[in-house]
């Protein structure tokens, strides 16, 4: 069966509100609470775990959605490697979309399972 | 915001196929591909990856979602460990339950959030 996952690029060209973020402003850290998920809009980001990078994400690609979907912690840390617009979609927005557009909630999934391959891989 | 997180245990109990499995089968075989996911109705299965057992699943439990959200193959080995009764949800389900079921995609999303979190501490 063909699914038209999200494009998150686009999606993110229509956003209401940006954030910028300059090379080297941490924009969350591991323990924090989180409400929102995040968009890059430009530039890029690392995902870090104590001293390792876990991955860098570029334009259209999305973190922070851990925390949204469980209310855990967050799980990692993530900081602007260059200039970044990054668009923030809150619990309601998320929630709505999920409701809404089905299609948002497969293509999150699809990218929790693909975090998780990765980390699987490395475990074995 | 609460959330009413589906219960896969009364899911499964309404279902209309239901398989059988003695101690030692193999559900599905790492690199298997897939197109369903299951939930465990009455018994225990092993999630198996090499010769390390990754986590030991009941009822109510839900395997092989993974495959089935981005079309990959099956990350993992499943066994039963006892007699087993397990409900099988194909992709065409999956879709229909995604889509009309919003708080499926979430309960979904965080079991896979759960794996993430799991494996993120063990590599940390």
């Amino acid at each position: 069966m063909t699914r038209p996952f999200i494009d998150f690029a686009v999606l993110s060209q229509g956003a209401d509100e940006v954030r910028t973020f300059k090379p080297g402003d941490v924009i969350f850290k591991a323990g924090d609470p989180g409400d929102e998920l995040y968009i890059v809009r430009k530039g890029k980001v690392a995902i870090q775990l104590g001293n390792r990078t876990l991955a860098e994400l570029g334009e259209g690609e999305v973190f922070g959605e851990m925390a949204l979907i469980d209310a855990g912690p967050r799980s990692a840390t993530v900081v602007a490697e260059t200039d970044c617009e990054i668009v923030p979609v809150s619990e309601k927005q998320f929630l709505f979309m999920t409701s809404e557009a089905p299609y948002f909630a497969l293509s999150l999934m699809r990218i929790v399972v693909q975090r998780l391959r990765t980390a699987n891989s490395a475990l074995a």
